[in-house]
């Protein structure tokens, strides 16, 4: 919960029967709380609620951090740096930190509540509205709902955090070029951005299988929702057109803890596609072509029927050539 | 919508087929709005949008009035002041209001967001936290989705706002003691306000009965959602057991489109019960008894068989024999 204490540091023997010592450290008023909390639950001989900023205390190194820093879009207004510098300072060396890794997805997708919802409410087409209200949402990307059969393409990993080395500087821009082949005919008004993060296996290896926050529209829906990116002007598309974009973030100078979008539409021959690629230009439907060839051949040569074969290229073809 | 105009005067001669000229007056900029949407949609010949307060206008008499002058538990911030002014200025004798009437209900209640959603939150209670949040409501009536089993008791009519004859002064100050006896064992944590208005049949008859935007917890959640008055402490009831209080509303001297609300705990013996009565006072248990066999005496006597017959009693009976 957001009203609780953000950080949590805890030196442990068993995770999972129970903490010897949580550190809990929350540079707001709402540390009185937590430590009424603390008391109600008989928990103050364990949790020690320490009312400051993680940067100005003083503790034991402890075996784990755990804390609720993500942001909508998972670096919106983030508390991502505090927890840098509290790995940094009172992580073990063998320490984990939960989550351990967070990756951004982006999509291409419709977005009906600022488009198609208006063109007709009730029998009145209200299409000038959604123009104005369209234009209040060009400053920041628009937190909605993203209903999985809105997006209009295979989603792509924008960027991945790795909370346990990444420093603060490694996080402060992201930028990629990409090519997505429509999944189907559609109104292409947005990119779709959401976030997944994964947390580590308990130590005693209970639980089963992976630990995941997964924010994506195709799963169930959580505070954050998705956050949409809006187009000025939507753009019909046809089921295989490629639909190529950059997108940039990157921390804000005057306030670190925010970043500013920007999004650039980009014409699909100028962008590498990727390998293999979903869009039907003619290069890109051949290569997919041979590359299925390939891995069938490989597999019958080495005789590996029971083993997927990934083929692994390093160069992206260079496709000049647009056949749409 | 509540982007659009608030309020509409048509002339017509058959509604169902479309009016003939309709003012709609809006004082705020989403006016310039409302004057490119009925351009979108071909009706400037029509709908002429009035861009004034309709204390400023000047228009000739109307047919029928519609506005959208609802707020939370239907007087918060409402229009309704402005709409009687136009009534007493621009409608014809025979003119109608849409919509014409409009019933504030109350009903006690379970606030489990409030109160028991607390008490075990993945195993931690978090008690006191519901105690500072609830701290934070006394101020104000919370706007809530209230479930029908969270309803304690039988609903009564609070009051009733006749939208054809009613004067702003009629407005001023609403008040009621009752009491209802608990339908079920359960927390009493608050008073639930919701209302429902009534529009008139159209004029030719068109429409399968009555015409009502019912925004009971029984209902179909609206945009009102309900509002509860939250109790600074929570009281067990059980089945029967008589919940007496007192309800006043009555409009802020300051800001007259905001109304101030006392929510009194009485006791059930101070108040006089209504006939019949739920509560599981002995006196209350009897008058029920007495009047079911009023009832079925004056069907045998009058031969009555197949027509319902209702006893009026005009005195309440004193009830101030508490058997709970």
């Amino acid at each position: 919960m957001e009203e609780c204490p953000d950080q949590y540091f805890s030196s442990y023997e068993d995770l999972d029967a129970g903490a010897k010592k949580v550190y809990a450290v929350e540079a707001s008023n709402i540390a009185d709380l937590a430590k009424e909390v603390v008391k109600e639950n008989k928990l103050d001989h364990i949790i020690e609620v320490i009312k400051e900023k993680v940067e100005d205390i003083k503790i034991p190194k402890v075996d784990a951090i755990v804390s609720e820093w993500m942001g909508f879009y998972l670096l919106h207004e983030g508390m991502l740096d505090s927890v840098i510098y509290a790995r940094e300072n009172f992580l073990k060396d063998d320490g984990e930190m939960f989550p351990e890794s967070a990756t951004i997805f982006v999509a291409p997708c419709s977005i009906p509540s600022l488009y198609n919802n208006w063109n007709n409410v009730h029998g009145v087409s209200l299409k000038c509205f959604a123009k104005e209200l369209r234009a209040t949402k060009n400053l920041r990307p628009e937190i909605v709902e993203v209903k999985p059969e809105d997006l209009l393409g295979e989603e792509i990993a924008y960027c991945w955090v790795n909370m346990r080395e990444d420093t603060a500087e490694d996080l402060n821009e992201f930028t990629l070029k990409h090519v997505v082949g429509a999944s189907k005919n559609g109104n292409y008004q947005g990119l779709c951005v959401w976030f997944e993060c994964n947390f580590p296996q308990l130590p005693d290896g209970t639980g089963d299988g992976r630990v995941v926050l997964d924010t994506s529209p195709k799963s169930a829906l959580t505070h954050w929702k998705q956050t949409v990116i809006v187009l000025p002007h939507e753009q019909d598309v046809e089921e295989g057109e490629p639909i190529a974009f950059e997108l940039n973030m990157s921390r804000d100078p005057t306030s670190s803890r925010r970043y500013n979008i920007q999004l650039s539409m980009l014409s699909p021959e100028d962008v590498d596609h990727p390998l293999p690629c979903s869009c039907h230009f003619t290069k890109c439907i051949l290569t997919k072509a041979v590359l299925a060839q390939h891995a069938e051949r490989a597999l019958i040569e080495n005789k590996m029927d029971d083993e997927k074969v990934g083929i692994i290229m390093d160069e992206p073809i260079d496709d000049d050539d647009d056949d749409s």
